[in-house]
């Protein structure tokens, strides 16, 4: 596990920010939902398995989108400032675990 | 969007699958719940990077458990009574997708 | 490392079927002389990974047919004699393997 | 297709750094051309699976590589210089496109 180099985000989210990633992280909770309730009735495992692939997608995208706010605003303020190194590597160490 | 060769499983899941199953995915529910709130308390991108990988993770897992089942008992018994083909071709569709 | 069940593919590849798998790595070989070529150029980083990326694909296309003449031949025979269960082990292992 | 922001690295490769991603593209080659004596050989599917995993996470590594030089120098300049916007934008749809 990486110590990482914030606790908060270095540019805060903005309400709106917030609410739309909520948004979409409740939706991927009432998905992973739906694959219980899948299971409880017994259902086909190819149909489960294309939940799961949906749900793996839509993770993907919310992983995308903390990437991108990360890389813009965490990793660019702290190249201006000189401190560009420490937050490149930890940039590709999260990246390298993603993509294992 | 395929149309599954059926709509339950074709050996039914005992009730110590299910039970395992659906305690992997309250848990990743959970871990889900777990970022809405990391979002809502404005944490570190890498923290919130590694949490989703890490529910990625998970849910490799569990799709790794539904196909190795999927491929044991419906594809098997496909191929047993002659009708493998259409399972197998149905097989490699959702492998795809899963992959992609 | 696992150890195989066998040696060579159960039902053997037909001339055709070798041709065109060997088209197939050919122009990936050429492509990965290409990637040689533009590190030599020095060309920019992103039009490499986009090369890169390309030949990944290619790769992946080339498993996923392995994987389904597999399916189709090798372990639909092990499963119609009763040796299904160590087929199925050891294509799951390679499924993981390959998705990690 | 993207239409990339440089022709070239903006921070020339040293000799050293050819040489040493010359080399490691090269041993892939040598694994591809190995591939295709599997295939030629008819060798049993399950090890040439193995094979072509292996070369797709060596690929993967060289990837990184390219990528992690390419965020050191040619975006991190770009942040310096005020242009980082666009710079950014291209990596994360390059990184998108990587991991599809």
């Amino acid at each position: 596990m990486m110590d990482s180099l914030h606790e908060h985000a270095v540019t805060p989210r903005t309400d709106a920010e917030k609410k739309a990633m909520t948004n979409r992280l409740k939706r991927i909770e009432g998905q992973v939902r739906g694959i219980q309730k899948m299971i409880d009735e017994d259902r086909y495992c190819v149909d489960i398995l294309v939940q799961i692939s949906a749900i793996n997608s839509a993770l993907k995208r919310v992983g995308f989108e903390v990437t991108e706010r990360h890389v813009k605003h965490c990793v660019s303020d702290a190249v201006k400032s000189g401190e560009g190194e420490e937050a490149i590597d930890e940039l590709m160490d999260v990246l390298n675990q993603m993509t294992k």
